[in-house]
């Protein structure tokens, strides 16, 4: 009857949220379902302040903690997901519905930490946030009215979490040994940098490109060993580039 | 990836809502999950009429209606579950986790309206509302901190209902000829005024007693055929009594 699968190594990531209750109702969300780790990313103006000293602002509260970018607050996971509201045909990632993707969140939750992220109240997660996602999920909403409140849609979304009550038992090798999310920024970098180097970049789409490596570096899914291989032979590449 | 389970049957009955804003966003949840028909018992103050202008309000609010008490809100159905964060040793109704309850709602769903309410933010259903249930449901929150948002509790209550995505088939003959919440109340009702007439009833302790025989009823889960028997059996006994 009550939640057996701790999610202490979820982390839930409020990307420029501009409601200073939706950050307190989304606490309260965490808190009921046993997550304790709230980062948030850009808050608008004072919000995070304002949720901070809300009555009854709870442990999780207290503890959450500001980053300035979506990259600085998942770099210590090994999964990134994001959640949104929008269908497949705009997307630039898998999207999978919350059954199916809560089923693989739960694994990788045995195995290390998970950030799970969430959009502006307005527009939700820009392209740029997503790109640092392994992949999208979404709540199964209608087609008519998808778009849901912000701190339900953490609820719904942890509920689904605990729901089956069980951990689903020892992780696979695959997801133990997975680079962290800040070893792919890295490489993104790396591999962005020797690529403006060498010409094949052009200054006018380098954001567009960046977006684009940032995908394709995620969609690798390398373990943590293959990330340190990859890092070494970068930086090779970049210091003889920048020579 | 979308829901098919049509909720056209579910009426969300939420009682002495004080926040207009909670009535609101629980109306933004049915919108996203497909629920059309709010209630509402006795909103605090000016609780309905402030959500009711609310920017945004759906075409759920447009249509809800308000009821004077818990029993006119659930007349015409046929299944009544109450919602609770409290524990089982303190209630004296069955109690179901929300994956249990929610399997025995889909399929009276098929079968016929089901209202699934939800008390004050405060304190949630009194005991006098809960002897209008059939049975009580409880999202599996953390046993450290029970309660949740309303919105958020309505939210994840319907999420649990197209959850699974498919109607689970057509109801057994049970849940379609079940007695409507009006006639259990009328058979609750007679009761009471025959065992007040009979003196089996005190005045002082006529209230509770009203609860319990009004728990007994619905524990009886009776066909609409066998509550017309009654009704008339009933209808005799207090005729001669009054007499």
């Amino acid at each position: 009857m009550y939640p057996t699968l701790e999610l202490n190594q979820l982390i839930v990531v409020l990307v420029a949220t501009r409601n200073p209750l939706n950050i307190g109702a989304a606490a309260r969300a965490m808190s009921n379902f046993g997550a304790r780790e709230l980062r948030v990313v850009n808050p608008y103006e004072i919000a995070f302040r304002e949720a901070k000293s809300a009555v009854g602002a709870s442990h999780v509260l207290g503890r959450a903690e500001e980053f300035p970018s979506v990259a600085d607050a998942v770099a210590d996971c090994r999964l990134v997901v994001g959640t949104t509201s929008a269908g497949p045909r705009t997307l630039k990632h898998p999207l999978r519905p919350l059954v199916e993707g809560g089923r693989i969140i739960r694994r990788h939750l045995a195995a290390g930490r998970v950030a799970l992220l969430f959009g502006s109240e307005k527009v939700g997660l820009s392209t740029e946030h997503m790109t640092h996602c392994h992949w999208l999920m979404r709540v199964p909403t209608r087609e008519q009215h998808r778009s849901m409140n912000l701190a339900q849609s953490v609820a719904v979304c942890l509920y689904e979490l605990v729901r089956g009550g069980t951990s689903p038992g020892p992780p696979a090798k695959r997801e133990k040994d997975r680079i962290h999310a800040e070893d792919a920024e890295r490489m993104t970098q790396l591999l962005l940098r020797a690529l403006a180097g060498s010409g094949y970049v052009k200054p006018a789409t380098t954001e567009t490109t960046e977006q684009k490596l940032r995908r394709m570096v995620r969609r690798l899914e390398l373990s943590a060993e293959d990330g340190e291989i990859w890092l070494g032979m970068l930086r090779q590449i970049v210091w003889k580039i920048d020579r």
